[in-house]
């Protein structure tokens, strides 16, 4: 068993995460941290965590006081900013599920993320952890982001085998993807019956995906009118092996992402409130480009759901321990 | 133990028993029946069912075997005629989740159902199974229709209470009540964007919530553009008790049903996917009338949720074993 | 022709007035008032008002100066509370979209708005203009709200010949009902595959609409998740008359509403972006009450359309004119 | 004045042929023609088209005796494999809104449609009609689809500016562009909260395009939860040109296609129900490639405003008559 405070429950990563915390096996809930709601039951937050049938939840605290509340796992589940900005309490697990602590070098912050980093010089000891690419490898851990969680999961093992100047990354999300916060493009009036790419040949989450590749690629994300999941599609084309069965060879012990048959197309509904990630593979019959689609959601397995799997594996824990993985819901 | 055979099982209805039994403790899936898929692997349904980290899954045989599979507990996912001509296989627990054995009275099949019923003789034999207001008693299960639950849930403990002439229910939901049948009203153009009401004034789960109420009371569902869930918003005069408290007494020990707090409004995206229902009461200022809302969802507590509950307490198994109610999901 | 000046231009209603202006044979825009935007051109509200083929629109200037920029009409699109403050400009036709002056009586503002009347004196000279019920009679119209506007559709012209212990009215909405302003409510990872009922037995359209029928009604309003439009499903028990010939009567020459065939729902898709509405009329067969469902498009006839109404009525324009009342868009 | 008439005025591309025919200024609606309601008035297809106000419409008739109306103008409202078959009346200017002669290579159709032309040797004599790229030059206008006219608005103007191995177009369109006829994928149960790719690689708007641009690219459509409307993801690597300075000259005198600012994005809900474009265009900063998105509706600009367009042209109205180009709806 081990313990977790989680920092910034109250947003989006931060619910997700604690929701996963609660319904794990080996994990104790500790900490429930959130500036907003300091003080007040978790009730506050939402009202099932106030009904019968609950394991005793603690009551909200500071997130410094989670921080220093000596748990074995912290969840960072912050602004990128105020994250980059925090001190790793010594001796516990520290899984950033923001981007602040995902780049070596600082100077990516000022050119992508619009701050400049306040830690530059503590970048170097975090770990980007993508179990099915990059596992994690110490003990702090720079939780991916989520469009680049589904790209890396297209294309990470195909890097040696594709062109490196032809790769494209359409993605699409929904709107859980930009966080609680109030902004004129979350109200819902801008958001139902409609769709448009934001951030178009700037958003940050090329640079995390170029790291990884070891080649720049473009990425334009667009924001979906529903409430969770992402599907990126990508463009590749082959130096000459055969993707689909490089693909399934990388996934075949895996039980949480899939490669589908052919002809079967990812889909937002199946991976919906789940921790798992779909991959489909088509040729292209006029280019003879490979297109690869990886559906997942983004608050799972790209974001909480990635995070406890993180945890899962630097504690020895099984990989998919507390992970939402099993439901055929419709 | 339990063995199970689910005949229907590639309905909307069918799938979300299959995923609950799959997660039950004590359930065992013994056969898979499907007129349209019978002699495919359970993948053909779901590709999530043929993935790694499942437990084995029998492939889908036809409804009439699964039927004759002998297993001790048989979930009926027919539509209402089908279900009202199945002959109930001997020593099983058959729970019927269409409207087949809700009543009594075969009349009320040639009224309301537009069909006569083809077993009249056997409609006596039934209970109608609804844990908080009738509980099953026999091991013929009419297992209750969804808006039927939401309304009673709501107003079976108030029906002693509230005046019997000014009962209005007002109902909204999701699109998979009406199942996976192609019909130009399920189709997403008409769909999307769009609400209306139907079946106004003539739905036939109007008899079902006043045969258990006692008195009639007028009911209009109306088809809202959202996947899954549903709202009934009852409308009611009491004759001197304070309803609220008869609400919260009455479900002070249920781990399914919650009263919200004064104040609270229920939710769908509380509910979606859960097995639980949310109640919340309201005075209006101007009538004096009392507004009490149920949210639950449609194919959980408002379906296969509620046919997994009645088998536990048939069984006397822990009442909310296998059910989805601990989740906070966003 | 009549010159318009249009103060809050950047909110909803203010945009939808705009929209309606520049279509009008018969009214020149004359001054774009919005504080927030002043000094900007119109383009800075919605890129298609910068394009070739716009008729010449002015820069937006602030609220003060577009109500003293004398024109004929003055459409004020402002808040309850900033409009109720608002000296309505000598000699100009006034119509307040918001509910500053719907009531007569200032005690209904403390009571139901949450605020004090600022000019309670001025209150008696404001008129409420609803066409259908209470045409406009005055230089200064309180344009009616959008809920009461589809509950009065329904139900005035049967006032007189229903029960008035039993009249309630189901409504549910589209999220621009609450305007631009961003909420926790308004976000649309709460209203995406959501639905819920808010401020439940208090909400400030419950008198306006019992004002104008003579007696008091339950009202609870729903938000949706789409866009635009809204649905108010009536329940009334007739005194005797047939209530389907009464709203057929009162209807049959309006261009307006429409009263549907017997077994035809009004649908949101239909009156969605159009200034019309429309009534279907059922009988319930359990209780013997009737049902009668209105829709309407909560920024259309329940709010811009019916301003444009008002004013062409005030005007002497056909009743008609700017109204987008003939499309069959899907 | 030309006469019209609507073959197919039932599906989605008739209705919206239809409403605007009944809103143009030099259009006369001779014929309407529906093989499912022959003999009914024009209400039963909508209820709004038996209303007051309305200009006196025809009954509907069949296809066939649509097509031998004697019309001026016949726009065909068929699947492909309908209109295809169709003998064009001669004298008459037929406007094919499917994709039955889109293509002089009856090839293609065995290749991409799934069928061989039935009329292979007329198909030299029709136009591939795009007004802003190839306008109609002839009485027999193949109306280009809908993906195939937002890719080639966005790429046409480039095509000898980029660099033709890399060019990618990633499109998402809601569902109405799928048509009315029920299959498992319009059923809104899958469709709702749900985003997936179809055809991947091997949709008939590829070689459309390609047809045009002279060059192969990678198409992917997506669907989309949303009634209307369609983005294009458009990826190029310029040879050397400012493609934003080639796209704002070539569309510098248009009132349908605009360019948006920089920095602006394309957004659905600015489109939809409108027959314009909106078009933005984005530097890559990690690849250098350029991003040029367009929007437009599928049923507007991407099939009835554009066969309205392409009459317009070769009857010298204005180009613009009869097109919904103005609004600024929310």
């Amino acid at each position: 068993m081990a313990t977790v405070a989680v920092a910034g429950a109250s947003g989006y990563a931060g619910q997700e995460t604690l929701d996963r915390v609660l319904a794990h096996p080996a994990l104790e809930l500790w900490a429930l941290g959130s500036d907003s709601l300091a003080g007040q039951p978790a009730g506050a937050l939402d009202p099932r965590l106030g009904r019968n049938g609950w394991s005793r939840i603690p009551r909200f605290i500071t997130n410094e006081a989670a921080l220093e509340s000596g748990a074995d796992v912290v969840f960072l589940c912050l602004s990128h900013e105020e994250a980059a900005a925090v001190e790793p309490p010594p001796r516990s697990v520290v899984v950033d599920l923001s981007g602040g602590h995902r780049f070596a070098d600082p100077a990516v912050y000022d050119a992508w993320y619009g701050f400049s980093h306040p830690r530059p010089e503590g970048l170097e000891s975090w770990c980007y952890g993508l179990p099915e690419a990059s596992p994690p490898a110490g003990r702090l851990v720079a939780n991916p982001g989520c469009y680049a969680t589904a790209a890396l999961l297209a294309l990470w093992p195909l890097r040696d085998e594709i062109e490196r100047e032809a790769v494209v990354i359409d993605a699409k999300s929904g709107t859980t993807g930009a966080g609680r916060t109030l902004t004129p493009a979350s109200h819902a009036g801008v958001v139902l019956e409609n769709l448009a790419p934001y951030r178009v040949g700037e958003h940050q989450h090329a640079p995390e995906i170029s790291s990884l590749l070891g080649f720049p690629v473009a990425f334009t994300p667009h924001l979906l009118p529903v409430r969770r999941g992402l599907v990126a599609t990508c463009y590749a084309r082959s130096k000459g092996a055969d993707l689909r069965a490089v693909l399934e060879e990388h996934y075949a012990e895996s039980h949480v992402v899939s490669v589908l048959p052919e002809g079967v197309v990812p889909e937002l509904a199946r991976v919906q409130q789940t921790d798992g990630a779909e991959i489909g593979v088509f040729d292209d019959r006029l280019t003879g480009m490979t297109i690869v689609v990886c559906a997942l959601d983004n608050l799972g397995k790209g974001a909480a759901g990635q995070a406890i799997q993180n945890v899962n594996l630097l504690f020895g824990f099984e990989e998919t321990a507390g992970l939402r993985l099993s439901g055929v819901l419709v």
